[in-house]
């Protein structure tokens, strides 16, 4: 077994889109567990947006990773060697070890997973803080009825796939925004999406949503932000829902982008909106994993991973992810399990 | 008695700020009352912002006043002849009957007034939907708690004086924004709010809420919308509350406004913001008069009316308001009671 460990560290803070020089990769020696800790050796690395503002100086809703610091993140890993009762070598686990290959981590940190539920990458996604985002972030905010319409943007990405099946599930009629056409054919044919368009190509996003949306729009479950989300607020019903999930469109801009006032929608149609992230549902953390788990064992959520092998090209895989490259969710192999 | 009859109509959409010539000042015989109605003579004429959206063409959250319609609004007024077995001559009601002096109205959209309670023009500010405004859309929608922050745009007016009133009952620190000195000189001297500043002399709106604010803001009661509004988001704590009641900053606009994108402070803060109009809280309405009466006589709340005389005077009355010359409830006063 090597000896040696690999990090990415962060090395600059980006300005707008963030580049290879922003992170640095570290050797140093694999280090050995405390006691109460175990030594994790990684599988399977989560890439995703929030580690863009994660980037930044300053305060978001959790602390900026320090120059110099280990890059955040979710991890799948076997467990090498434990001082702690109850982990052994060979036990699957999930970790917040982030960007590398091995790390040392508080026993209280880890859950065992059961790689009899899904496979064990899903742990990252589907069983992971995706699918929980898009369970906790639809259902309690906006709790979709049958025969509503929902809209969901970034539709195709880890948590839109999901948000919209589980709306389907619900007896919505889903409606998604991608940005290539493969994207759009994948969440209407692969995932039973009721109609989806190419942001990138539709030049008037009214026109498209009044077009797949005659009913108007109910729901609405937010991971762009910016015109897209504008065109939406249009055509809302009267006390239509929205989940602020993320804005991806507004994460690498180097200036404030500015756009219509639009508050007095909010006024007249009773508009609700509520912004979260996944941690607010921690207690409820095991009813929706227990509940997405027999969802996609009933067969009524697919998923579909985008995975980069090779711990190396982890910044090449959290690039294209923020570039939307991803369908389903994005992923670095580290190892083979 | 006269036999004449005067109504002001709408004559024209207005394009921008409303002015005389959108309105009409028709004569016309004094109506009968048919079985069932009653003639009321109108004393008090309640003029609110919500009047500027009913003269535009297109769905508000109410249909539009036609032209040639006569413009709408709440009233107080006497019963002069009643063909219901419910109302007098005499009765003093509360009634739809708009900007005109004479009205017959079905029975059962009158109100009797008990002239104990309270002014009988309070009927349309403090107990009427300016009240109910307030106390449902500050305290359903926010919540406001012991010790937090809350902010009242438009603080001066009919509706924001009330809810910084409300949520100083409720414990909290208040401050307020308003459009002259004398009116943050009433709130703040009269009303007991902690804070207040003139909008239009003050250039730096969130150093001047973070000065006044200095633990953040946590509710926030919006009557007007815009830069102001901007600033307040800056400020709000962890799970602040949005209440948007208005956004007299808009109304007179001919051309949409731009603002900052700002969505993502709602997901790193988990912001949650609602839209209301006061009729979604119908069935509710005798709990807030009974809690607004009773404050009012426990002196715990202050109400001012401005007043104008003269029924020829509506439409001045309208644009005083609108400019936000009033301080408290506008009213027009029609006739002696």
């Amino acid at each position: 077994m090597t000896t040696v460990n690999r990090q990415f560290t962060l090395a600059a803070r980006p300005v707008g889109f963030p580049k290879h020089s922003d992170f640095k990769l570290v050797e140093s020696p694999i280090p050995a567990p405390a006691e109460g800790e175990a030594l994790i050796k990684m599988l399977w690395i989560s890439v995703d947006p929030y580690m863009r503002g994660r980037m930044n100086a300053g305060t978001s809703y959790a602390p900026s990773v320090e120059i110099g610091g280990v890059m955040v993140g979710r991890t799948v890993g076997s467990v090498v060697e434990s001082r702690h009762p109850d982990f052994s070598p060979g036990d699957l686990v999930t970790a917040n070890a982030g960007w590398q290959e091995y790390s040392t981590e508080r026993a209280k940190t880890l859950r065992k997973i059961d790689p009899g539920l899904a496979p064990i990458s899903a742990h990252l996604g589907l069983l992971g803080a995706p699918g929980m985002t898009a369970y906790f972030g639809l259902l309690d905010i906006c709790d979709p009825q049958s025969g509503e319409t929902a809209v969901v943007s970034g539709a195709a990405g880890a948590v839109g796939s999901l948000a919209g099946q589980i709306a389907k599930i619900r007896g919505c009629r889903v409606v998604g925004t991608a940005g290539t056409d493969e994207k759009v054919r994948y969440v209407t044919e692969e995932l039973g999406f009721d109609g989806a368009f190419n942001y990138k190509t539709v030049t008037d996003y009214e026109a498209k949503f009044a077009e797949l949306c005659p009913s108007g729009i109910d729901v609405y479950f937010d991971n762009v932000g910016g015109a897209l989300t504008d065109a939406v607020w249009m055509l809302t019903n009267l006390r239509a829902r929205i989940s602020v999930c993320g804005g991806i469109s507004q994460y690498n801009l180097e200036k404030q982008e500015m756009g219509p006032r639009l508050l007095s929608l909010f006024n007249r149609r009773r508009l609700m909106m509520r912004g979260f992230i996944v941690s607010d549902y921690i207690r409820r953390w095991d009813e929706g994993v227990k509940q997405m788990a027999e969802w996609y064992r009933a067969g009524k959520i697919k998923i579909r991973d985008s995975v980069i092998e090779g711990f190396e090209n982890t910044p090449e895989a959290f690039f294209g992810m923020l570039r939307g490259e991803n369908i389903g969710k994005q992923l670095v192999k580290v190892a083979e399990s």
